[in-house]
């Protein structure tokens, strides 16, 4: 099924999102313009149909004005690549950011841009590796007349409202958030809901974690109890006897319970792949957007204590904690004469 | 469709969710023998096809042998409805505790019942008001053939494999977790399971409802700033001035995101009735499933944080922390000679 | 007991921290000049035996050069009165901002300053209320030679080493620290280090005021119990019968015990005044520094959940998590059918 | 300055607390009658003058009636010991459990020892190995009789009102408190709010070692930022350029600040004793209190956030945490192909 009005894009940062977009646009019947600093990448999509370009100069003059350039890089590049991309542009021209800046980061190019009459729209873009099948969610910012001109390409790489049941006491029409994007408001605030966006996932990631984790070990009354000082003794150890399949448990959560979710989707397929997760060794990284969530409800002085401990999770799978924990243990050596167990 | 194999299942308790199972059970062609206090709710399921029964000795005298009696009760009632229904029964037959029992109450029931050869199953029943449509997710406990020989009953009663895509990388075959029921363990595990569930529940909800609570409050560097020794000023106020629609966003997640969920499509939902939420007040009950997971793991000496800063979040919505706050603020009256803010 | 250096010092800034600073310098035989926009406090403290000024051109005339002067001032108007100051000054004269600015903006004004050749050194104090007599713990950052021709000032502000046993096994010699005044490092460290150590009672005031509210409520036991659905019941009430007296616990806890602070003490000292702490509403206030250090830990990847947490707590007690916890009551309702208990 | 009622004990555990105890009470012009399994260190301490037994049967039979029996020993051996002691008691005499006894069972015990006629008490007792100088913090359970018949007993083991400056506000007169020895209520009482103590010292602990961390890590700055997708840069790498001196920051918090506590001084001296801590590796144990603290807690529905977490930070200290992060890990993998930084 095509879209009813094709239009011409430009993608900037041809890695496995940037890649993916352009195919669904294509699939849709968009047409595409593709660079990246690697050939490889451009040759690959050329061969799939775009059209390719190996310099900057080269993907500005093969588009059409007013121009519309994709970028979908990493945070860190996404400055020195403006710096380069913008004084090839004319006013009238859009460049949309897809990955995932600082919200704040776009106020300020959205500002700098609008001095040379060229629009910036800020895309968060969710979906990971699944989206070219199951379409992206997009969460925009930006002026309200350049986000409905490129409406066709949003409408694109959403998933659709087909995706899912609609809501059943939505009585609203209009709107495109049942299509899976939304326009959230002026410069800064896609990526804004896309940053609280991951903030959410942290902390639902980590009660799922948490949960699986509490099942995995409701055998520790199996254990032999060590007696000494140090060492708590499980009072019950007749309630902790279970050996429970906790890749049973993620796949049975998957239909009909509350906590049904594509992330439990996720943790049953990494079951059934790896039934102990044995390939993991359990260092979490973590990539800006729960950190600047946190910052953001320290700001507003909203508690968001599910969302900021996720995120010290993190931290604490990582070791970052040691320092603190030595600490602890010096503390407990001095006024108990406690030595740590090894 | 109807089941393969009909049984007969005996009901006790047609509040919302036993009435529901029985006529989930129904429809798919098991018989059904119903009980509950209120004769009224007996009468409506007889006339939905139920065979009711206004006493519990009629209940058991028209169970077909061996009987399979379903408990659908509030927790604090079940053990004083079992002291009436066992005696009642027979060497054979068995009982299933539906409702929300702590797991260690299932492992003393089914000692008991177990002397008198009468079997006993737990099992952990999620889906609250919509199972009826949407099948209920099963976690069972208990003795392994009991649990086999009704599996036609949780078969029925669970959604069923069709109601979500199957696992991408899932090879293993058999098993029951992908229509929606898992024979969890020995008696207890069933409700184990389902318990950490309900932990899990409280912490994806935390994390959604921070989220949300973090964009709704966007719009902070809008406010006029106090200016006193008692309010932290907002350095960057013009960060801060998004009026973003929640309930959008909460719509525009459902779909392509990282976060999409069951509890994303009942949060939209929930703003398609009430896009303010005025109706409440917000203060959170829990009823006993995120205590007992926070118990073990504490017991298990598993880190829960997520998990259990939910349920001291719930605490807090409900003020139960006022009087740790009155400390506190006698202790900065003390140090600082601050005077609380009205 | 007097300085061996007696030095001249001007206080901008007379509130009671400021005016206390005065008082605690004169004792010890050091000169003060002193301003206030309020000339009834600059009068008081003449009466004291100050040096009054009733302009700042008047204060910086009455200095003598190199001049040094301490800013006593909320946060919000440092820049304010540095703007008027600092154009007053000469090359060699010394700023030093005592209050509880945020310590990147002493960075920022070190160098400001360090342009006309004036030196500022960011000093946090601590002491609140009671600093008159127990002394003031000094934290400062910035250049090393001028923090030691200074050091006579800080000595005295300092509480000396008599107000706490020496720590027994310290053998480092020199250094005054143990007189409680610290050089900490250039500009801000001093700030910094204060910032942290507020982040670090914000936790033991947590701390203290859970352990007691838990003590208080130990006769929850006796409460009759609600039973209903949405009220989970106390398994073992018989463990809950006591009514603990939280003063004299506080008061007990002052000797002897690992907990004894000086927390403590100031809490018992609170229910000495008010055994129900009836005049606290339990609304308490941040005023910044707790927040500036989560978002250092934060930046530095550093897990702080304790110190993070006992913010939110902060934020819990002013209702700031109501439209969170509405969000939650609805997600319930959905789902299960749940009404709020009024 | 000896006790004007020097009394008669018996004590059983002769561990470094017990001999302590022993030492503490005949300092004071007390009589101990003390027995352990380790016949060494009652030949030690009849050498420092007590009696010592070599059975139970002969401690029993040295003691004056009613006799006193303090026992301390870990908490898992106190009903076995019970077990051989009361048969060999009389109506009338006294059993004093010292240890950290979880309160539940001290309601069990003095039951079933008030069968016998014989009073069981409960004294929680704080002070570490530096009581014998500092004296102990006692909070103490049981009948109000024994209790006073034991009363100088409790004040020599106390600090006695000498060792802190006296309630500034306190006008109440009579009660032992601020000699630091507490009658909490009947029988657990003591234990209770000993177990909270401790729960208290978790939190305040956690409190000053996460801020230390803070503190130590303010150079993170310095470090090369690392690019890559799976690590988020410091934006403001000026601003963490510090090299503060841990150790010097925990001395000049002993005096004058807010944070001043034992712990302070403790923490002070592990780092005279160690500047980097090095002997430690940040294996945090926990050793019952802090768990039944947190049950507390969730049994009564208070809020302790900042207990139960910091708990948990003692899990993860442990690693114990590390399932659920390769739960996390394996969620990442899927959702955006992250691999785990090594």
């Amino acid at each position: 099924m095509a879209t009813e009005r094709p239009m011409q894009l430009g993608m900037v940062g041809l890695g496995r999102m940037g890649a993916n977009l352009v195919r669904r646009l294509m699939r849709d019947g968009h047409r595409c313009v593709v660079y990246d600093v690697n050939p490889d990448v451009v040759k690959e999509l050329e061969a799939e149909g775009a059209t390719g370009a190996t310099s900057l100069e080269a993907f500005v003059a093969k588009l059409d004005k007013p121009r519309t350039a994709w970028l979908m890089l990493p945070a860190a590049i996404v400055d020195a690549t403006l710096d380069k991309l913008v004084p090839l542009l004319e006013p009238g021209d859009a460049v949309i950011d897809g990955g995932n800046s600082y919200y704040r980061d776009d106020i300020v190019r959205a500002k700098r841009l609008a001095g040379q009459q060229i629009h910036y729209l800020d895309c968060g873009t969710s979906g990971g590796v699944w989206g070219l099948e199951r379409g992206y969610c997009l969460m925009i910012g930006g002026e309200t007349d350049v986000v409905q001109r490129l409406d066709p390409i949003f409408k694109t790489i959403a998933p659709g409202a087909g995706t899912a049941e609609p809501t059943p006491s939505r009585t609203r029409t209009g709107g495109t958030a049942p299509d899976g994007y939304l326009h959230c408001g002026p410069n800064g605030a896609g990526h804004f809901v896309k940053m609280v966006h991951n903030g959410v996932e942290y902390g639902m990631m980590a009660a799922i974690a948490e949960g699986l984790s509490i099942i995995k070990h409701a055998d520790v009354g199996k254990a032999t109890q060590v007696v000494d000082a140090e060492t708590t003794p499980l009072r019950d150890p007749e309630a902790y006897q279970y050996d429970i399949d906790v890749a049973e448990v993620a796949e049975v959560w998957r239909r009909g319970s509350v906590v049904s979710s594509w992330l439990v989707d996720l943790t049953a397929d990494a079951y059934a792949r790896s039934p102990e997760l044995d390939e993991f060794t359990g260092r979490v990284s973590d990539s800006g957007e729960g950190r600047w969530t946190v910052l953001a409800a320290v700001d507003e002085g909203v508690p968001a204590t599910i969302i900021t401990t996720s995120l010290m999770e993190r931290f604490e799978s990582r070791r970052l904690g040691e320092y603190t924990d030595k600490v602890l243990s010096a503390m407990r050596s001095q006024f108990g004469g406690h030595a740590e167990k090894k």
